[in-house]
């Protein structure tokens, strides 16, 4: 067995994904204590009781000096509050990275509160479910999925170094990015679709009611897809939509004028302009199996 | 073992759905002959060679005559050609039933052509894959879902209760309904969906080059669960969206105030808005897990 790649590792945070993580550290023996920073009694009691840190905080003092990789997993709304709690805790050399999945706001907010000789390498893991809280956090989740690393212009090489190593070992596939870029394409991947679906189970709950019940009961033609990513965190995707404004918007804006071209054609009964779009999406979904995220 | 329900029965068409169907007929013992009238030459070459059919046709003459249940399953935009091909060859007392998506518009083209002494009773199986063809089909698809019917005012009954008897014994829960009433149920719970799903993966496959392989490469965050369903077959839900256009265009409309609505609440950072949201779209998916429909 190599020696750990970490003495302390800090989880700010101890909810789907940072709980996730902690359990694949552990299992892979890549930190020698896992503890947490969570403001929540019952989150740090449940991380406890199922064994997924030594050690539980609810003051950034006793939680963060140890430390030499802190890994930040709240709502990205929550970001400059845990940069306000943690900056001047921080240990001289001690590396910190986050996993929120807007990459500019979380720069923005936690940078200021960074200290001179602590490294900050921003990512985002491309994994997760619709569960939320420590008990839902799943070793095996980040296997062959992608995390993204953007580190910042004139960041630490070893510190970026240290952080890919460290998904590489829990089975991830590290991709390095520019933030703005990966703010553009996630925007699209999936803050779009988690808006979509949102929006789509919401008109449906809005219906008369025994048309509601109707809608549950007949979900498996097609409805169900969305349910299971329109039940993910509200606060969490809250956060996100409120600190990735512009790309979102963007693709909001591109997105309803395909809608409409097809809704017009619905209107005008165009056949064929249906047909061909319907076409051109199946080759999408087949490039995703050979890529195999599907 | 009890004496089958029908003698011979014949697939118009024998596509996804049907090639189910007739795999769980033959393996329930429902009936003592399965042919299909397929214009596909490909498609009868399959069936017959994978023995999900005793005989294939090319020819409504050949294929009809000896029929006592005909299940069209064709594309709903061909219904009208099928009446007019079939029409004139059906027996004295044959049932014939469809599995259409929708279902004001499948009576609307077939009635004409249903003679005096057959019976039309149309119905809806709300189960599927994005798969086509007849090689796609499997016995187990409708078991534990739901099959609507939508018989005629004055039909016959004893047609009626023949074939929820059918889809009975192959698993299915039968579901009595009016067909416009079915056609809104399933404008929301099905064709918005995959117009919508249809639209994003649109969407996304119009962005630059580069930008489209990494949407790709990063579709695990949210945008893969979309293209499942935007790889359905796209000639059946061009048909499906031109038969069903005043239910389809009634959702758009809610769904786009919907949207737009929250568009509203991102550019003015409206949080609680959001939030409120998509808490309420949570207690959705829970309802549809407990129907055991997830």
């Amino acid at each position: 067995m190599t020696a750990p790649l970490f003495e302390t590792v800090c989880f700010v945070g101890i909810g789907h994904i940072n709980s996730s993580l902690a359990r694949a550290i552990r299992q892979e023996g890549l930190a020698r204590r896992l503890v947490t920073l969570e403001i929540s009694d019952q989150a740090r009691a449940t991380a406890l009781e199922l064994g997924i840190v030594d050690a539980a905080f609810a003051e950034a003092a006793e939680a963060i000096p140890c430390a030499d990789l802190v890994v930040i997993g709240t709502p990205v709304g929550a970001i400059e509050a845990v940069g306000q709690a943690i900056g001047a805790h921080l240990a001289p050399g001690a590396i910190v990275t986050d996993v929120g999945s807007v990459k500019l706001g979380v720069i923005r907010d936690l940078m200021p509160f960074i200290p001179d000789g602590v490294h900050f390498v921003p990512g985002h893991p491309i994994a997760g479910t619709e569960f939320s809280g420590p008990e839902s956090g799943l070793a095996e989740l980040f296997r062959g999925r992608w995390h993204i690393l953007t580190p910042l212009p004139g960041g630490d090489e070893q510190a970026t170094a240290k952080v890919a190593e460290l998904w590489g070992r829990v089975g991830a596939q590290v991709e390095i990015m520019d933030p703005s870029h990966h703010d553009k394409v996630l925007a699209i991947t999936s803050h779009l679709p988690h808006l979509i679906a949102y929006t789509i189970v919401g008109t449906a709950s809005d219906l008369e009611e025994h048309l509601a019940q109707e809608v549950i009961k007949f979900s498996a033609s097609g409805f169900r897809d969305f349910t299971r990513i329109a039940a993910s965190d509200p606060v969490m995707w809250r956060d996100i939509f409120l600190n990735n404004k512009e790309a979102v918007l963007e693709v909001i804006q591109r997105f309803t004028e395909d809608l409409t071209a097809l809704q017009r054609a619905i209107r005008w009964g165009e056949g064929e302009v249906l047909e061909d779009r319907f076409r051109k999406t199946r080759a999408i979904r087949r490039a995703i199996i050979d890529a195999r995220q599907a």
